[in-house]
C-alpha cells in the first residue's frame, strides 16, 4: 500500500496518466434524479449521499454537492477536500473549475452529461476519457476495509447457520431469503449486499435466480448465495446443501464442485492471473465431465459494491495484487434439474489467501 | 391511453421521430457488472433481470439477454418481442440488428457504450441520441399501473399508522426505519421504495436526512418520509407529527405547509403547468414569510421509479397530462431547529386528482 491520503494516491495515479484533473462521480443520470453517486466517490471521499461530484487535481481538491447534503459533507467528506455548496448544478458549477488536460470516467458519463461538460467548460479545457483509475486503487483494501469486508462475511456466515438451523421445508424461498435479510439487519448489517438468492431443486440450477414463491421440498438442493454490508463494505458468499438425502449423481455433482473449489483455492495468490485461477477450477469440471455447465467466470473483486475488480474468468486481463478480495465460486448447473454452488470470500496475500468464509463445505443434509 | 401494446405505441413514438430503430436498455456499465437493466426495458418488456437490452422498430422487436436469464425471460418478456439469447455480449450481438437511422438512450449510455456501439455497428447505420422516448410513454399509467401505485400508497400508510401507534420516544431514527421496513414486507411489500427517512428534532430541517442514531425525544417534530413497492410500482409519502405538544412557531410552521399543500393538491389537474404547481404552494409559502426555507420542488413523478417524469418545480417544462402519478410535497425547513413536509400521492385526472394518501393531515401529537 503506497502511503499517503486516498486523495494523494489518485493525485499521483493522475499525474502519471498525464492529466491535470480528474472528474470522480456518476455523471449518468442528472442528479437531480437522485441516483448513487457512485462507489467511486464514496471511496476517495467518504461521502454516501446521492449528490455528489469531485474535481481533483496537483493543487486542488474540491467536493461540490447542493443544499441537501452540505450537513453529511461536514461530517463524511475527508478533510483533504475543499467543500462546496453549488448554486446552478452539479454540472455547470463543476465545470467552471476545470483546467488542462481533464479525465472523465466514460464507463460513468452518459453520452448526454459530457455533451453538457463539453459546453460549460472552459476555453482550452481538452476532455480525456479515463475511466477505471479509481477502480484501480479500491482494489487494495487497507485494514479498515479488511475489517469491515471480514465482519460482513462472518456476519452473513452467522445467518447461514442460523437459516440452516431451521426447518426449511415447506417454507417457501422467498420467506426463507426475508427471514436471512432480516436476521443479517438484526445482527448490525446495514443491508444485505444483494437480495438473497434462495434457490431450490431445479431453481439452483438457475445461477441468478431470484428467490420466488416455490416451496422448499425435502431432498433436494438448497443453494443460498448471500452477503451482507458493513460499514459500507459488501461480503458475499454461497452454500448449497441438501434438505435430505440426494441421489449418487447429485453427490457426485458436489464433490465435483467441492473438489474444483479447494483446487482454485489453494491456486490464490499474488502474481496468479484471473484466467489461471480460473482455468485450475475449470479444467476440474471439465475432466468430471460437467465442463459445458460451468457457465460463468471463477469469481470477481468485492469491495464497496459487491462486483469490483479484479475478475478472474477466461477473458480477465487482471493479475492478483496484494489487497485484493475475490469471490472463489466454481459452479455446475444442470437445467431443470439441480445446481451447485460453492462461494467464499478470500483477501489475496503473497503466498496464498486468507478465507474470510467459515461455514463448512462437506454436503450437509439438512434435518 | 392510446390503444395497442405498449411495443406498438413505441413503435408509432419511434416512427414519429424519424428513427428506424431504438435501442432499449441501460447502456451504462458493461453488462457483466449486473447493474439494473432500467426501468425502461422493464416497463417494456416486463423484464426484471438485470442484463437485458431491446431493439424495437417498426419490422423487429427483438429481446436480448445472456443464458442467465433465459428462463425468467420466457417467463416475463412480453409476447411481442422475440426473444434472443446472446453469443459474445449484449451490445455486440444487439449491434449486428442495427440498421438505418437508430435511437440510443444518450441519458443511459455512457461515452465508452457509445464507443463501442458505433464500432460494432453495421456500416451505414447512424446512430442518433435519442433519450426521454420511453419515458414518455411511462407518464401515462395504465389501470394495472394505478392499482399497483395505489396499493403500494395504501399499505405504506398501513405502516404510518401501525408506526404512529407505538411508543417511538426513546427510539432511535434507524430502528423505527427498519421497524417499518419489516412491517412494509410482512404486509406484501417487495421492498421499500428508498430507505425510510426518519428524522428527529433539528434532523428534520435535512430534506434528504439519512435515518441515524440520534434517539426519538419528546415533544419534537418527527417527520417520515417512506414508501413501498408492490407488483414493481412505488408509493411516496411523507407525514411530520410531534413526539408532545410543540411550542407556537413549530405548530404554526406546521399549519403554513399544511395550507400549502391544500392549495396545491386543489391546483393539479390536467393542463396546468409545473411551474405553475409549484408556485401554488410557494406563494403561500413565502407569504407566511417562509420562501427561503422551502429549497426544492413541489413534487415529481413515481412509477417503476420513485422519480420520474413529470417534475414540478419553477423550471420543469412539463404540464399535467391524463395518467400522470405525482408527489405533492411542500416543506419549510429551519436549519439546526425543525423541519416540516407533508407529502401525498396523486393521481392526475382532467377535473383535479385522485389523492392515494389516506393518512390524515391534521398535526397529530403522538400520545
Amino acid at each position: 500500500m503506497s502511503a499517503g491520503s486516498r486523495a494523494d494516491r489518485l493525485a499521483a495515479l493522475i499525474r502519471e496518466e498525464g492529466l491535470d484533473q480528474l472528474l470522480v462521480g456518476d455523471l449518468v443520470t442528472p442528479s437531480e434524479t437522485g441516483r448513487e453517486a457512485g462507489a467511486n466517490l464514496r471511496w476517495l471521499t467518504g461521502f454516501t449521499g446521492t449528490s455528489g461530484l469531485v474535481v481533483a487535481g496537483a493543487d486542488e481538491r474540491l467536493f461540490f454537492t447542493d443544499f441537501r447534503y452540505v450537513e453529511r459533507a461536514g461530517r463524511e467528506v475527508a478533510a483533504d477536500f475543499e467543500r462546496v455548496v453549488i448554486e446552478r448544478g452539479l454540472l455547470s458549477d463543476a465545470a467552471k473549475r476545470l483546467r488542462g488536460r481533464v479525465g472523465y470516467d466514460d464507463a460513468h458519463t452518459s453520452v448526454k452529461n459530457l455533451g453538457r461538460l463539453t459546453e460549460l467548460a472552459p476555453e482550452g479545457v481538452e476532455l480525456v476519457a479515463a475511466s477505471g483509475l479509481v477502480e484501480r486503487l479500491r482494489r487494495h483494501k487497507d485494514d479498515a476495509e479488511l475489517a469491515a469486508i471480514a465482519e460482513a462475511a462472518r456476519l452473513a456466515d452467522e445467518v447461514y447457520e442460523w437459516t440452516f438451523g431451521q426447518d426449511l421445508v415447506g417454507r417457501t424461498e422467498r420467506e426463507v431469503m426475508l427471514a436471512a435479510h432480516q436476521r443479517m439487519r438484526e445482527l448490525g448489517a446495514e443491508d444485505p449486499s444483494f437480495p438473497a438468492i434462495v434457490a431450490a431443486g431445479e431453481n439452483s440450477a438457475l445461477p441468478h435466480h431470484e428467490s420466488s414463491d416455490r416451496e422448499i421440498g425435502a431432498g433436494e438442493m438448497l443453494l443460498i448465495d448471500m452477503g451482507a454490508i458493513v460499514d459500507g463494505y459488501c461480503s458475499d458468499g454461497t452454500r448449497t446443501v441438501a434438505t435430505g438425502k440426494l441421489d449418487e449423481e447429485a453427490r457426485e455433482v458436489y464433490e465435483v464442485v467441492r473438489s474444483a473449489q479447494a483446487k482454485a483455492l489453494d491456486a490464490i495468490r499474488v502474481g496468479v492471473s484471473g484466467p489461471e485461477t480460473d482455468a485450475v477450477a475449470r479444467d476440474a469440471i471439465i475432466a468430471a465431465g460437467h465442463g459445458d455447465e460451468f457457465g460463468h467466470g471463477l469469481g470477481h473483486g468485492v469491495g464497496i459494491q459487491v462486483h469490483e475488480a479484479p475478475r478472474l474468468s477466461k477473458r480477465s486481463e487482471d493479475t492478483l495484487e496484494p489487497g485484493d478480495v475475490v469471490t472463489v465460486e466454481p459452479g455446475v448447473y444442470l437445467p431443470g434439474r439441480f445446481g451447485v454452488r460453492i462461494e467464499d470470500l478470500v483477501t489475496v496475500t503473497d503466498n496464498g489467501c486468507r478465507n474470510l468464509s467459515s461455514v463448512p463445505k462437506e454436503l450437509r443434509v439438512l434435518g
